[in-house]
C-alpha cells in the first residue's frame, strides 16, 4: 500500500520556523532528523495482513511464550540496539538535557547502521539519577539486544555500566569510555612500534579522569603500560588526596607510581605519551620538556590540549580527535564491530578481552603502512567494522561468552 | 558506505535453530522481525560525517538547548511513537510477557508505517506496576512524539493512560480502548443510519467491561447512545454491584437505566444492539430475543460471541473482527490516522472532539455504498486514514491543542 502525505501541515510548518537555521549546512542536513524506521515486510492485501499481524501473529506469540529463546529469531529484539543518554555530557557541551542531544544520538543510530549494518533506537532520557536509569534501561531491555550509553556524566557513567552489566545479559558499552579506551589503545600500540619500543616500557600521562579518561587509564594498564600518571583539574591524582571520589581514589591506587604531584605539565617531564581527555591545555614547553621519540595524542574536540602542528615539533607521533589532521582517533573505529561482533555471536556481555581483541584488530589493519602520520585507519577504511567484530566474536566465543 | 555481511554467524545460526516452525506462513514471515531501521542522510566521505556527526552536530545540539521548541525541527522524535507494552493483555492470549508480545508490538510500528507512514518503535516493558509504568515512559517521552499504549490489561490500562496524559503535552493514545471505541461507533452510526433510527433511540448491550468494553461504552454514550447495559464475566454491571472496582462502579452509574440484573442474554432481550468484546459466547436464542433489525457487532477474536452466520439469521447487520467475513472492526481504520493528524498539528493530546471526529469522518467514507455488509470501509480503502487524519488535525486546531 502506497504511503501519501495526508496534509501539507507539515511541510508548511517546516517552510515557516527557523529558516535562518538553514543557512547552516549541518542544520539544513538534520531537517526532520536523521532517522527513518521501515517494515521489512509488504502488507498489501488481506492475507498479507493475516500473517503480518493478526490472528498469525498470535502463533508466533504463543511459541516464544513458550519458549523465550525463539524471541532471538523471530523478533528484530536481538539485533537492535539502544542508543541512550541522560544528556548529561554531550559531545564537549556538557549537561543540554535529552531533547538538546538527540541530534548526537540520532547520528550515533546513523553510524551504527552505516558502519555496520545495526539498527538501533536513540533514546534520551528525562531522568539522570543512578537509580532511575538504571532502573529505566532493565525495564527497557527486553526490547533490544544491546544497551549503548552515550554522553552519561561522570562518575554516575561508571555505577550505571556496572550495575547494568551485572542486572542484564545482553551487551551494555558506555561508548565514552570504551570506544575511546579501544581506539587510543589501538593507536597508542602501533606508535610504540613505530618508536621501537614495548609498551611496558612506557611512562604515559592522561589529563582528564572523566569517562574516557578513567576508561583509558584502565584500558592502558591492562595492556602492560610502564607507568601512567593520571591528572584531573585539580592536578595529579595520588593517594590520598583531598577529595578524590571513589574511582579515581581506585585509579590513584593503580597508577603514578613515582608519586608525582603538581600539575599535568610537571608530569610530562621526561614522559613518553601524553594523552589529552581534558578539555584543557598543555604548554608548549611542557611537550618540548617530554623524552625524545614522544607520542602526544591530544583527544580533546574541538580545540585540542595541544595544537598538533605545535606538538609534531617535539614529538615522534601525534594523533588528535580532528578529521582534518592525521591519525584521527574516532570512535567510529570501534563500537560499530564491537556490536556487530557482539550481536553476532549472541554475547551475554562485552569482556575485557573482546575489548582488548579490538584494539589489537584495529591496530594490525594498519599492518605495514605504519607511519608517524598513520598509526590507526582512517573512519572510512572499510577493513575495520569486519576486522573488529570478527575478532570481538571470536573472542567470545573463546571465552564462553557467546550463545551461537 | 556499503553495508557487508561481515560474518556467517547470524545466517548459520538462524538456518539451524526452530527450522521446523519455518513450515508456518506466519512463522517464516517473521523470522529477523518485521523492523528495521534506516538512515535518511548519507555518510559518503568526511564532509557528510562531519555535518552528521561531529563537529556539525554540536552547532544543532547548542541551538535546541538554547530554544527546545527547535527539537520538532531538527530531530526525529517528534514524528515517532513509541509503541509501549507491558505484555499482559496481548491479543486474546493474555498476560504472555514482554518478549512474547514483540511480535505483536513490531506489527503495528509496520501498520503505523504502511498505513500512516509514521516511524514508530515497539516498546515492550518488563514490568507491570502502574507507577512503574508512568515513570519509564514519562522518562522515555523526550524522545517521541507520541505514546501508542498496547495490550495493557484492564483496569491498570485505564490509571495509566490516565496519568500519562496528565504528565506528558503530547498525545497519549491506548489503542485497545479509544481504536476499537472509534470503529465500533463509526460502524454502529452507519448501521444505525440502514435501520432509519437515530442512536438515541437504541438500546445496548456490551458483553466485556475490560479495556475495549469500558471505552466503547463510554464513546457510546458520549455519541448519545438511547442506554446500554455492560455485563463482565460476572454478569450485568448494576450500582452497589459486590465487588466492582472503580472503573466499573464509575460505569455503572451511568449505563443500565434500567437496572437490569443477571446475564448479558437476558438484557439481549429486546434490545437493538449487541456488542461483544468479551471472549465469551452469547446463545443463538438470546440474538433471536433481539428487538427487530437488530445489530450485532461480535468482536472477540479470533471466534466471536456468536457466529455471524447464526447471528445474520436474526439481525439486520452482522460485523465481527475477522477478516473472513463482511463488516470487519479492524483498528487499523484508526489509529494511523489518528496519530497522523495529531502529529501534523503537534497536538498536546488526543482529545474526546478528535476521536468523535475521526469516528465520524470513518463512517462517513462508507456513504452511498452503505448496505448491511457494508457499514464500515475495509481495512486496505485507500481513502480511510487520509480522512480520518484530516479530521483529526482539523479538530485539534479547532479545539486549540495544536501547535503548528
Amino acid at each position: 500500500m502506497a504511503v501519501q502525505p495526508f496534509t501539507s501541515e507539515a511541510r508548511r510548518r517546516e517552510s515557516s520556523d527557523a529558516a535562518s537555521l538553514d543557512n547552516d549546512p549541518a542544520f539544513r542536513l538534520h531537517r526532520g532528523g536523521k532517522l527513518e524506521m521501515r517494515s521489512t515486510i509488504p502488507v498489501r492485501d488481506k492475507e498479507d495482513l493475516s500473517l503480518a499481524y493478526t490472528p498469525g501473529v498470535a502463533r508466533v506469540c504463543t511459541a516464544i511464550a513458550d519458549d523465550p529463546a525463539l524471541a532471538h529469531s523471530y523478533t528484530w529484539t536481538s539485533k537492535v540496539v539502544a542508543v541512550v543518554t541522560d544528556g548529561t555530557a554531550v559531545l564537549g557541551l556538557g549537561d543540554i538535557g535529552p531533547a538538546a542531544s538527540m541530534p548526537v544520538m540520532e547520528g550515533k543510530s546513523l553510524l551504527f547502521k552505516e558502519f555496520a549494518g545495526i539498527d538501533s533506537v536513540p533514546i534520551a532520557l528525562d531522568c539522570t539519577g543512578v537509580d532511575e536509569i538504571v532502573e529505566t534501561v532493565v525495564r527497557l531491555a527486553p526490547s533490544f539486544g544491546g544497551i549503548n550509553l552515550e554522553d552519561i556524566s561522570a562518575p554516575r557513567c561508571f555505577e550505571i555500566e556496572d550495575r547494568l552489566r551485572a542486572a542484564l545479559d545482553i551487551p551494555v558499552f558506555h561508548d565514552d569510555q570504551h570506544g575511546t579506551a579501544i581506539v587510543t589503545l589501538a593507536a597508542l600500540k602501533n606508535a610504540a612500534r613505530l618508536i621501537g619500543r614495548p609498551l611496558s616500557d612506557l611512562r604515559a600521562v592522561v589529563a582528564g579522569a572523566g569517562a574516557s579518561g578513567v576508561a583509558v587509564t584502565r584500558m592502558l594498564l591492562e595492556a602492560g603500560i610502564g607507568d601512567i600518571a593520571v591528572s584531573d583539574s585539580r592536578g595529579l591524582i595520588y593517594p590520598g588526596r583531598p577529595g578524590l571520589n571513589p574511582v579515581k581514589e581506585a585509579l590513584a591506587a593503580d597508577t603514578n607510581r613515582a608519586g608525582l604531584r603538581g600539575s599535568t605539565e610537571e608530569a610530562l617531564r621526561g614522559a613518553d605519551v601524553f594523552i589529552g581527555l581534558s578539555g584543557s591545555t598543555v604548554h608548549e614547553s611542557a611537550i618540548a620538556a617530554m623524552a625524545p621519540d614522544a607520542i602526544v595524542f591530544a583527544l580533546s574536540n574541538p580545540t585540542p590540549e595541544v595544537h598538533p602542528d605545535v606538538a609534531r615539533r617535539y614529538a615522534r607521533v601525534v594523533a588528535t580527535g580532528r578529521s582534518d589532521y592525521p591519525n584521527q582517533i574516532n570512535n567510529v573505529l570501534a563500537f560499530p564491530g564491537i556490536f556487530r561482533g557482539a550481536l553476532d555471536v549472541r554475547a551475554r556481555t562485552i569482556t575485557e578481552g573482546m575489548k582488548l581483541a579490538a584494539a589489537d584488530a584495529l591496530a594490525a589493519i594498519v599492518g605495514d603502512d605504519l607511519a608517524p602520520d598513520h598509526v590507526i585507519p582512517g573512519p572510512f577504511d572499510e577493513r575495520v567494522a569486519p576486522a573488529v567484530s570478527a575478532a570481538v566474536a571470536e573472542q567470545a566465543r573463546r571465552e564462553g561468552v557467546s550463545r551461537a
